[in-house]
């Protein structure tokens, strides 16, 4: 089973905060991502400082685009992104028409998404998907639970490459060990650390641990 | 029954071409929104400018927010806007969360909501929801019909302030009349004019010559 991704969140609310974060760790973690809420905020800056700073690196967009997949898409591939989130919510033909633009969807999994919907992004031919730990259960101090590593383990079996993100730590990749997970996205799970570039280290350290390198 | 607003949907991709149109149509209109697109490419100096023409005009940031609703609701209220729109898959904590940090949220009705959800977002003190016409509707060439009329309809009856878009032009709001519809929201039915202000002023006298002054 080889090592899954490892990739940081850039939800920071300004341009100069995000890039001192991507520099502390950007060469260690494997996908940057430009976060919705700094793509709100900056625009595609953001993505062109990241794609400018990290030529070489996989970036993804949280754009969790719900329509106009087309223009988007084209946009944030423009500024250099090589792959955008798309919310589950929204129509197969605004999935396509990103799916078009850019090399590749990923699909974000809010609310009451179902295993009939998934098959329809499959059709469609999109094939990540990012599974949040609910806030509710974040919230009310849960961590992952059983049902959420079914869930996980439903959507591999089905074909997808799955991310995992929400509450992630070093503590917590040994919920998921043996599961072939793709990637884990943290956020303030590694820039809120004391010394993030440890974090990060540390984060990969651990996956190397559980799933070889 | 009183007169619908006239949205205007900024869709642009780009802060040149979006400040053009506003300033061609933003007195006619009632509402002045800030598109997707456009906070994606430009981020909140968008809604900055467009608040800064027009410092006593409705604008709304169509954020579309599926997560961390209070982080983006305060940026975006920080930049001038009155309401956000969040995605109908997000959860009930992120709408209450955004709901919390500007004056009020619309929801945008995107895939598989049921009224279930609806009566949860009202029980969670949002009563603005934005009815979509189906893209896919639209590219099979159809127009409004009977089922998105009966659940706009619905929408009301259950205590929404419903907006409608999705190519809304001129002759299209009569198939609307009798219904107290809040908003109808145009972007290109508008920009995409040879005249946007005398388009827009076309939508006005319509919406007069329906529902009233």
């Amino acid at each position: 089973m080889s090592k899954p991704n490892l990739q940081i969140a850039l939800d920071h609310s300004d341009l100069p905060s995000a890039l001192k974060d991507v520099k502390n760790v950007g060469d260690i973690v494997d996908i940057l991502e430009v976060g919705t809420i700094l793509l709100l905020q900056v625009g595609d800056e953001a993505v062109k400082c990241v794609r400018a700073m990290y030529p070489n690196k996989k970036i993804v967009a949280d754009t969790k685009c719900a329509d106009a997949g087309g223009t988007v898409a084209e946009n944030v591939r423009k500024a250099g992104a090589d792959w955008m989130t798309c919310i589950c919510s929204a129509t197969i033909p605004t999935m396509k028409a990103a799916n078009n633009e850019i090399d590749e969807i990923q699909i974000e999994l809010y609310g009451d998404w179902t295993y009939e919907h998934a098959q329809q992004w499959l059709d469609a031919g999109i094939s990540q998907a990012i599974y949040h730990q609910s806030r509710d259960a974040l919230l009310a101090g849960e961590t992952w639970g059983e049902k959420d590593l079914k869930r996980v383990q439903k959507l591999i079996e089905m074909g997808f490459r799955v991310s995992v993100t929400g509450g992630l730590d070093v503590d917590t990749l040994k919920l998921f060990k043996g599961m072939p997970i793709y990637t884990f996205i943290s956020g303030r799970g590694i820039t809120a650390a004391k010394n993030p570039r440890l974090a990060a280290e540390q984060f990969q350290k651990e996956l190397i641990r559980l799933w070889g390198e």
